[in-house]
């Protein structure tokens, strides 16, 4: 494994290895210069498990989503030959490898790490599956923990913007603990995901810095007491003790070695070095060479996530978590994010342009999308005419309200597709401006503004985001980003680079300032975010209740 | 002319001609049950000038709506001979006919009634020729119309909702005197349309007490004074006595007689009863047999005109005008409106539907309106989870505000087009009942509302304004509603019947609570206004001027 020791013309190479919601893809990465050399996609055959068990047909309430732990074991046996087979690299040249999660993915496993749903007896008992990062039936366990942590005066609740997540660990547990005792009395530990996977390639179980800080309430080296546990719920004062504690590792130490069981799996040599788990947005930083305080790093999709360091201890209301190492050692990990972008699009694109533009954009032989684009990017700044609030999906930072609603103000008779696509993009840049001045206001400042995820590739949505946050705007040139990042980890725990500050520098890819902002448009931008932030407030502050309202009134009338 | 003596089988019948936007439309009607036996159709051949004179090529200014006078003779020529034609009825059977005309149509005339756009010397002057209802150009005169009557308390305003609008005849008058002097010089009646044609048919120029009272602030006999003439331009004081002084008769009245020349051009007998001239919307509560103090007649089309008499004087905020006699002789007529309605369903079903639903439609044989008139059917009242604004061409009443605009909140990214659709709906029959809710407040009360119009058609729209307001919902029964209300003021000028409600109640033509409010829903939507009013106050009312600002920044947009 000493990389001089490879055959001339071949370089040490490690393996990135993401795992999202639908599939897990491996990257192969030269250590020197971080290329890719190979990649591979295997998707989970059992999915997301959103209305059954698969084994039995049961029937799952809404707001549930499970997954099967082998189909991760599936990447590693499918994925991973593949990457290195499509690389032409020989196994001997990997030194490493290092992997990535969706967040808070945990799952309840006996001591030896094997999974509860993978006993008979539990085969039929949702509890005993994976609950991935977007299963939302434990709101209530969430509000009651909200509810008594501020009631109680509990520090850590203001390093989570003052609210905990229904999708967080606490909730989870809560949840398994209230619903399933028999679960939770077998549950030897309640395992993130991204930590369960290492576990299965070292023999070693693990936790990390970053979902024990973001995702499982620990700060400060502590989890919440077992006082404060024990006051959600009689009984469930044993939690952290019993089900969460464990060692936990810094981002980018050795996890351990790949196990002979593992090797066979993968094709790749037994005992190389496996790093520590990590989460898909936060090892981003590192394939985008954004570690440094200020740079916030978006992750744009359906979704976007932002991460960003800072020297700063600042407590940022409505930011998802500030974490001591929870992105790199030795700096505080934040974490924000809006929980509707390319998803409002997508759906004004499907649901809300005539036939005429279809027809136009097939003649020219675009996307529906580019098309609209084509059109709005011909529009001045302002000639819309419109403001829309981006909350179609609810809001996660910085309001952190999921049943808030999208608005579209300023329609005409004479309003076009193009405005209404073009106000949207707008208001989610608006809405990232607002997360960037939360941290501004609260003593964490942002310096530069580094896209990844798919939307990069529309040039309008970039420049849009650069004139509205008057930053420069860069973006990550490598198409698989986690993955990267995670062989990035991986050289740094195989021992090739002293740091991930080093080996991100060497390995990472960015192309820096690739939009810049245009003062002009700028200008008018400010005048339109005063008016998103008046209206912002006015619907997300309590100035007018009104979709709180509407809501109720939806559901009520589904209920007749 | 006495019907009696007729031949056997024939019955004396009178003709409507209601002259519309862009045609005019003559029906034969039997005068002892209202009968319609025949109609046509006329399209005015030169249409709305909006872009350039037909003569000359002279381009137009934006905002400028002109039409040609002989247009409207051309509609007796031919539509009148066609629908007697069409009716198979003896031209001797014809003992009366009478006219309604969009107003506030204005035109500059001779003594003799000559327009100044036929004289040569004015072929190419644009303030020679009619100035259509929809000539928005005078909107500083208006302001400064109605800025010179708030700080002067004329005691005429209040009879306007406190605004006199940019379409009537003080504004067109003011902008005739500023920027055509030599067209005002020689103008010697600024005439309505409405009167004009009856000028034509009967040889004798006599005003009406409906145009009079709402278009050109004729109050208590009164007109505006002299001295706030003068004031708002100097020389301009004699504009009343000079342009627009003339005796006034009441609706229904008889004008004159049908000259040899008009005769001539219709196929009518000479000599038959021509009616006093009146207006389009207001001649339709006749139709409706809806004459009595209470019953709100809406005349539902691109854009809804509300007309109602009462026996109470109320001075209604936002209200276009109440006038004594100005529907019905005896009573306080009251006009409001609301500027767009079909036209906001309009704009959405061609620009925010997608194509896999007008697939659908045509695969059903049904129209995009049907079908998502039938999809938002199925929806129980508050589904859809969404509050609109019907201000897409700004508010009529009771905000009076042009430069509003529309908003929609609470879409999710499961948000289909017919939830929109219906919330557009619905908005627009929460627009209504803010209208009714200001008569009410000012002691003008409702009890019955009864559409008229194309969009009585769309049953679940009816049914939506009967659950909203809380009114049994009446229906005119004849498709063309003002020409039979025209026809029955025919009659009664022609002494068929003492007075127009007893003729109304003879041939008018309505189905009684055609729709009732379920109390179910009511209670629903009586939440749903309540947020209604709420936005509509903050957007229309100075909580959030945000509308405002949006259209100033679009204008600066498309200047730069």
């Amino acid at each position: 494994m000493d990389p001089s020791s490879l055959p001339d013309g071949v370089s040490a190479v490690v393996i990135g290895v993401d795992y999202g919601t639908l599939s897990g893809r491996a990257v192969v990465v030269r250590v020197s210069d971080g290329a890719e050399l190979g990649s591979a996609v295997h998707p989970y055959s059992h999915g997301v498990l959103e209305r059954e068990l698969p084994s039995s047909g049961h029937l799952l309430p809404p707001d549930w989503a499970l997954q099967v732990p082998s189909d991760y074991v599936d990447v590693l046996r499918n994925a991973v030959p593949q990457a290195l087979a499509a690389s032409g690299v020989p196994a001997e040249a990997v030194i490493g490898l290092g992997t990535d999660f969706t967040a808070c993915t945990v799952l309840p496993v006996l001591a030896d790490g094997t999974p509860l749903s993978e006993l008979p007896e539990f085969a039929d008992e949702p509890h005993a599956y994976v609950k991935l990062w977007k299963h939302h039936s434990a709101q209530s366990h969430a509000d009651r923990i909200n509810a008594a942590a501020h009631q109680r005066n509990e520090p850590w609740i203001n390093r989570y913007g003052g609210k905990l997540s229904a999708e967080w660990a606490l909730a989870k547990g809560l949840q398994l603990f209230e619903d399933a005792p028999a679960v939770y009395a077998a549950t030897e530990h309640l395992v993130e995901a991204a930590d369960w996977i290492v576990w299965r390639l070292t023999g070693t179980y693990v936790r990390n810095t970053c979902t024990t800080g973001y995702k499982a309430a620990r700060q400060d080296g502590k989890y919440p007491s077992e006082e404060f546990l024990e006051s959600l719920s009689p009984g469930f004062g044993g939690f952290i003790r019993d089900k969460i504690e464990h060692p936990v590792l810094e981002l980018g130490e050795l996890a351990g070695r790949l196990t002979a069981e593992a090797a066979a799996w993968t094709g790749l040599p037994e005992g190389i070095a496996i790093c520590v788990g990590n989460v898909d947005a936060h090892v981003t930083s590192a394939a985008a060479r954004a570690l440094d305080p200020g740079q916030m790093v978006a992750i744009m999709g359906t979704s976007t996530c932002h991460v960003m360091n800072s020297d700063q201890l600042g407590e940022v209301p409505g930011m998802c978590g500030v974490v001591d190492g929870g992105i790199v050692k030795g700096l505080w990990g934040y974490e924000a994010g809006q929980s509707g972008v390319g998803d409002i699009f997508g759906w004004f694109v499907d649901s809300g342009v005539p036939d005429s533009y279809r027809l136009e954009a097939q003649r020219r032989g675009l996307g529906l999308h580019e098309y609209l684009t084509e059109l709005a990017a011909a529009q001045a700044v302002g000639q819309t005419g419109l403001i829309a609030l981006d909350w179609h999906n609810g809001n996660r930072s910085v309001l952190v309200d999921h049943t808030l609603s999208g608005v579209v103000v300023g329609q005409t008779t004479v309003t076009a597709p193009e405005d209404i696509y073009r106000a949207l993009l707008e208001a989610t840049a608006f809405g990232t401006r607002t997360i960037i001045e939360a941290f501004e206001r609260n003593g964490v400042p942002v310096t530069e503004f580094i896209v990844a995820g798919g939307l990069l590739k529309n040039a309008l949505l970039m420049q849009i985001y650069a004139d509205v946050t008057r930053l420069p705007l860069s973006v990550i040139t490598s198409e698989q980003g986690p993955a990267l990042g995670s062989a990035i980890h991986a050289a740094v725990a195989a021992g090739a680079y002293p740091d991930v500050r080093t080996a991100s520098e060497a390995m990472g890819r960015v192309e820096r300032a690739a939009y810049r902002p245009d003062e002009s448009r700028a200008k008018v931008y400010d005048a339109m975010f005063a008016e998103y932030t008046t209206l912002h407030d006015y619907f997300g502050r309590g100035g007018n209740d009104v979709m709180h309202r509407l809501r109720e009134l939806r559901r009520e009338a589904l209920d007749r």
